[in-house]
């Protein structure tokens, strides 16, 4: 179990004070568990208080003990409500802020109105872009920590390859495959940022399952065991010949990485063999592109019209009609992090330490669905592996 | 796997719409997953209409066809973006309506101000208490689905009473609880509507590490396998004599029920059997009191001054300086449903069908945590147990 260094907290206050300067904001509050993590080291009932220049305050209602323990802030007070505000900045020698920046991306309207109201005349505005832009560069500290997730996927691929037999439930196999990590210290949640967006362990299903679309921003979907889930794994048994996928985010000590890999009893069919080659070269592909200074959007350009010359338009990305519009996504504390390699987003530059999940997948519809995906961070001569599993169709005897 | 007839979400929607009547609603706009599977019985990307009377319409970016095939309602289109909802309107003759609810206590603020635009001059209020209230009393239905996550919880019980052993982990013993859990058909997303609230499967912590206080507004929390978790399970080794909480949420078919039996390997010291005793005598004394018309505030305050009697207030429901000022709290599709049996709610009545969990809980600091929790429904006679392990400390021999 890592408690975060000061010194990364530091670090991170001052890329996003750097930000703030430029964005004209005086300060941020933040109240997100995910944002708290990422810039306090503790996620407790509280507030962060982050000003354009000097110590960070963290206001801290339950459990304050707790985040004196855990935090390597300097300054942790005890709070009880946002009414305290005004009196702990004033302490702190710090009048109230002009203009704030607050998570409007995630904060529920219901709170945020009672924040406004303590806020009295300063502008909000939203913090959300600064914070997303400083937690997509990774520290040495935060790939280590992925690393050892991919050790823990790689792990759940093996013990997949040694258990999956014939007439199992798709629903077995996640079952024994969260056991096998969670043993290992999965912390369970895997968090995503988006409204609505949650996902358990990650997607494993078999056959034409795996091509049924739902209502995840994500290419595969899955039937899931009830309509109040809607994805994943199903009690669909495991046959012969069908892709099986295992894709599957390893979250430790606070921090995710996603990988899918295709099992299968016997050989894939030969067009579902040779789909999963076409992704196997989309991953080369952007692998030759990839370097600092391009943008997100001319990454998915590039790969998505591969895709399309490769015949696979149709069912790029998801069931026709169900298509999402991105091949990769940011991973780090969250499993929907910047950079998104997607549509648009021409504006938007790869950095050196980003770290993203690239996914090329196709669908099959009444087949299956074939893919590849791995996580890297980006250094200044291309992509480096995170996860590091073998490439290959793992083929069940 | 249940599909919710279509008969129970006439039923639900009815329900609503009387009491959007009388608040004065011409509509209601649902996004949040929770809501939707309720009302619909199918989460997709969607938007639901509910006007005060009359169908209502769910709109369905992703994925259309399979809201067709899982939902009951009658009114099922396609849209792109919530910009369609005045052309979607007026094809079924509707105009816009003039006072609209929305889930303010759940929807991020960018997202509402995107609704918001298309509303034009409607006046938006909050539709939270409607949608809760008549979220919080069930059908015979929903018990039924209920009653099957009870045997859930119920074969995890049994099952750690095989397992607990001396130097096992309290992760260990988690991973093994949910694997149960998970092969049995447990969904594995425990739904929370609390803003940051989060939960995995539930708490399964032993000894000192029960009292351990955390930010998660419940009783107890424990250490967590990282800070980015923080509550649950750690790497915490079981020893004898030592309080071992199995406080486990099944989540089966779309609704949960929340249970805690205490463990111990070998006797309990005196001092917490004594607690747990006490704790047995306040959920005896709520069956007593707990009828219909009965206000959520005095069902509490009851249950609290009994346990002050008895010499616990400085440690009843959380260590002191952690203490959460609520006994038992509505379970249902989500972990935080109405009604809350807490402090204050004087004007919010117990009603039939009512279903809810009943936590009564005493931290001993340094030591440990004991106390009982069972999920009840409510009937004009008093409560019925939807959760059903025996209540006796499981000594481990």
């Amino acid at each position: 179990m890592r408690i975060t260094p000061a010194s990364e907290l530091q670090n991170r206050v001052h890329a996003l004070q750097s930000l703030m300067q430029e964005a004209g904001l005086d300060a941020v509050l933040m109240l997100q568990s995910a944002d708290l993590f990422y810039f306090t080291g503790s996620i407790q009932q509280g507030l962060l208080y982050v000003p354009d220049s000097g110590d960070p305050i963290y206001m801290v209602r339950k459990d304050y003990t707790r985040a004196r323990m855990e935090s390597g802030l300097k300054e942790i007070v005890a709070f009880r409500s946002p009414k305290d505000l005004p009196g702990i900045l004033a302490d702190f020698g710090r009048s109230m802020p002009k203009t704030v920046g607050l998570e409007l991306d995630v904060l529920p309207v219901s709170l945020y109105q009672r924040l406004r109201k303590v806020l009295g005349d300063a502008q909000v505005g939203d913090a959300t872009h600064l914070i997303r832009t400083v937690r997509a560069v990774k520290s040495e500290y935060e790939i280590e920590i992925m690393k050892d997730a991919a050790l823990m996927v790689d792990q759940v691929c093996q013990h997949a390859a040694e258990i999956i037999r014939p007439g199992m439930t798709d629903l077995e196999l996640a079952a024994e495959l969260e056991f096998t990590a969670r043993k290992k210290g999965h912390q369970g949640i895997t968090r995503m940022r988006g409204f609505n967006s949650e996902l358990f362990y990650g997607h494993i299903f078999s056959g034409a399952d795996s091509a049924a679309p739902a209502y995840l921003d994500a290419p595969l979907g899955g039937i899931g065991v009830n309509p109040s889930i809607g994805q994943g794994a199903s009690y669909k048994r495991i046959e012969a010949h069908q892709p099986i996928i295992v894709d599957f985010a390893a979250a430790f000590d606070g921090y995710l990485v996603d990988q899918t890999r295709i099992f299968c009893i016997g050989e894939l069919p030969a067009d579902l063999q040779k789909g999963y080659d076409d992704m196997l070269a989309i991953e080369k592909h952007l692998k030759q592109i990839a370097r600092p200074g391009i943008s997100w959007g001319d990454l998915y350009e590039s790969c998505y019209n591969l895709a399309c010359e490769m015949g696979h338009k149709e069912h790029f990305m998801g069931a026709a009609g169900a298509q999402v519009s991105f091949i990769g996504h940011g991973v780090g504390i969250e499993v929907d992090e910047y950079p998104f390699i997607a549509k648009g987003f021409k504006d938007q530059l790869l950095k050196e330490k980003m770290t993203f999940a690239f996914e090329p997948k196709v669908v099959y519809p009444g087949k299956g669905a074939v893919g590849i995906e791995n996580t890297f961070w980006v250094e200044d001569d291309g992509l480096k592996h995170i996860t590091f599993t073998r490439e290959e169709v793992f083929i069940i005897d």
